[in-house]
C-alpha cells in the first residue's frame, strides 16, 4: 500500500513497542496486542465469564443465519490429558477450558427431518465450504472476546490427526466433524505479539501483486530475524532426505550448499526440511477425505440424487 | 448449559434489548450486538482507518506464524460492480472497500524456491485445514476491527461460483484461492442483531449432547419465529419436485401435507427447498475440486513424491 508511512500503529516488526501506542479504541488494541498463550494458572475460568464469552460465538456471523457448527466445552480433566496426550502438546492439559470446534449439519438435518423438508447439505462443497468459515468466524469472536476478559488462549490445529479417537472420546454423532481447538485460561505470562509480514506484503491493491525476489526475502527477513537453526550433521541429513524425497538430488546439494555457506539452516529450510516436513505432511490426504466420508460427509463427490422415486 | 438462567446477557432470543445491558466491556459489546451491514453511505473509508482495520488482519493468530493468506483491497468501482454481478448482490458494488480473501501458498512457495528448501504445502490436507482456517481468522479479526471503527460490513460467501473469472479479474496466480469476500463501509443503517440459537444449544458440556425433539424444535421455533411462507401452488411445486429429486415421493407428500395442515412452509422447509435448494446445492461437487486442482492445490489426491530422484 502506497501510504505505508503515514502508519502510527505498530506492526510488531520490532516488537516490544506495544504498550507505548495511542490505540483509537480498546477492541484495535486487543486485536494488535494479542499473542498466542501457552502457559496457564490453576485458576478457573468462572461459569459467569466462560458463558459471556461463549455468547461472542453464538452472536457470529454465518450463512444464511445458520451456525451449522457446535462447540463441545471440556473441562475434565481425562479429557483435557487425552487431547493433550494426542496433540502432542502438554499445555493443553494445564489450559482449564478446552473448546472443541466442530462443523455440525446433525442439528440441521435433524430439524429437517423433524419437519419433513428435503436435506442434502452434508453432502454439498458450497455447503462445505460456508460452514467451515462459519465455525471459524465463531471460534474467532470467542477467541477475541477471551482477550477481552483477559483470559489468554492458543489455537491447536492438530485435530485432524487423531479425528476416530476424537469423535469417540466426545460421542461426536455422524455430521458433525472436529475442526479445531482453542484453549483458555488465565495465562501464567502474556508473551510479546509475533512479528508479522505486515499489511504492505499481505494486501495487494486492487489485483495480486507479485513482490519483486529481493523485497519479498526482505519481508520474510524481517519477520524471522531470529529463527537461524544451527547445523548439526543429523539436521542436515534430515533435509537432504526431505529434498531428495520430494524433489531431487539437485534441490537437496543447493540446500545443503547454502546452509554449509551461511553457516545455518534459514527459517524456510527449518519449516519445511525438519518442522512441517515436506516429505510427511501431504501424508494421508486421501485417507483424511475417507475419515470426512465416515462422518457422513460426501462433498467430494458427484451428488447422484434419489430420483423421482417411491418410498 | 447448567448455569443458563445466571446469564446477564441477552442471547437476541429477544431482539431490542440491546442498548440497555450492562456489558463488561466495549468489546464484549461489540461482539455481541453486531449485526450483518448490507447499506452502506457513498462516505469513502479513510486510507488511515482502513489501514488500521487491515494490521489486525496481519497480526491474527495463525499456525506456524506462517500467514498463509493474502488479501485483494479493491475499491475500483469497476471491478466492485463485476463483483456485484457475478455474486448477484448489488450492495457489493456500494460498499466502498471490497476484501478478498485467499488462501496464498505461492508466496511461501516462491520463498521456499529463493532459499533452496524442499516445499510441498499446497499438495497436503493438513496444510489446507490450518490454512483455511487461518485465512478466516484474519477475516474475522478485520470484521471487529471494523466494527470497532464504526464501519459496517457483510461476508460474501457465494464467491466459489465464480472462481475462475475472479481469479483472471483480480490476477490471482497458481497456489492462491479466494475463500471468502468481505465488504465494508459506512452503514446508512445498523439492522439489529438476528436471533441466534443460543448458548445452550450451540454449546456442549464435556461430550455431544443430542437434544430431544422437542427441545430442538423450541429452540429453532425462538430462533425464526417469524421466518414462515405462504405456500402458493408455484413454491409447493418446487418443494415438492425438491424432494422427490434428493428423497422419493414419500417425503413429497408428507411435507406438502404438513404445509397445507399447517398453512405456512416453515423456516427449513424454506431453506432446504426453496432457498439453499437440496437438488441444486451438491451440483458440481467435483468441480469446485477439479477448479482447486487448476489453482495448484492438489490435496484431495494421493501425494507421490518426486523420489530420491537426480535432475
Amino acid at each position: 500500500m502506497g501510504d505505508s508511512n503515514q502508519n502510527d500503529i505498530p506492526s510488531h516488526h520490532g516488537v516490544g513497542e506495544t504498550g507505548t501506542i495511542a490505540y483509537p479504541n480498546e477492541t484495535i488494541r486487543l486485536l494488535l496486542e494479542r499473542s498466542t498463550c501457552r502457559s496457564f494458572t490453576d485458576r478457573k475460568v468462572p461459569p459467569e465469564i466462560l458463558r459471556q464469552v461463549l455468547e461472542a460465538g453464538d452472536h457470529a456471523a454465518t450463512g444464511g443465519n445458520l451456525q451449522p457448527y457446535s462447540i463441545i466445552k471440556v473441562e475434565n480433566a481425562e479429557t483435557r490429558k487425552k487431547l493433550a496426550e494426542w496433540n502432542s502438546q502438554d499445555f493443553i492439559a494445564t489450559a482449564p477450558v478446552n473448546l472443541m470446534f466442530c462443523l455440525d449439519w446433525r442439528r440441521l438435518q435433524r430439524w429437517a427431518e423433524l419437519e419433513d423438508a428435503p436435506f442434502t447439505a452434508t453432502a454439498s462443497f458450497r455447503h462445505f465450504w460456508i460452514s467451515f468459515q462459519d465455525c471459524i468466524i465463531a471460534a474467532q469472536n470467542i477467541c477475541t472476546a477471551a482477550d477481552a476478559m483477559d483470559l489468554g488462549s492458543v489455537y491447536i490445529g492438530t485435530v485432524t490427526e487423531s479425528i476416530r479417537k476424537t469423535c469417540e472420546l466426545l460421542e461426536l454423532p455422524q455430521g458433525v466433524f472436529p475442526v479445531v481447538l482453542l484453549c483458555i485460561g488465565y495465562p501464567k505470562r502474556r508473551p510479546a505479539p509475533r512479528k508479522k509480514l505486515g499489511v504492505d506484503t499481505i494486501v495487494h491493491n486492487e489485483k495480486y501483486h507479485e513482490l519483486p525476489d529481493d523485497e519479498l526475502l526482505r519481508a520474510f527477513d524481517r519477520k524471522y530475524p531470529d529463527l537461524k537453526v544451527e547445523p548439526t550433521d543429523e539436521r542436515l541429513d534430515d533435509i537432504s532426505r526431505v529434498c531428495r524425497k520430494v524433489h531431487s538430488q539437485g534441490l537437496a546439494t543447493r540446500c545443503i550448499e547454502k546452509i554449509r555457506r551461511r553457516g545455518y539452516i534459514s527459517p524456510v529450510q527449518r519449516y519445511f526440511g525438519l518442522h512441517y516436513t515436506a516429505d510427511l505432511m501431504p501424508e494421508r490426504n486421501t485417507g483424511y477425505l475417507k475419515i470426512m466420508e465416515e462422518r457422513g460427509f460426501t462433498w467430494f463427490k458427484e451428488y447422484s440424487s434419489a430420483g423421482e422415486g417411491t418410498e
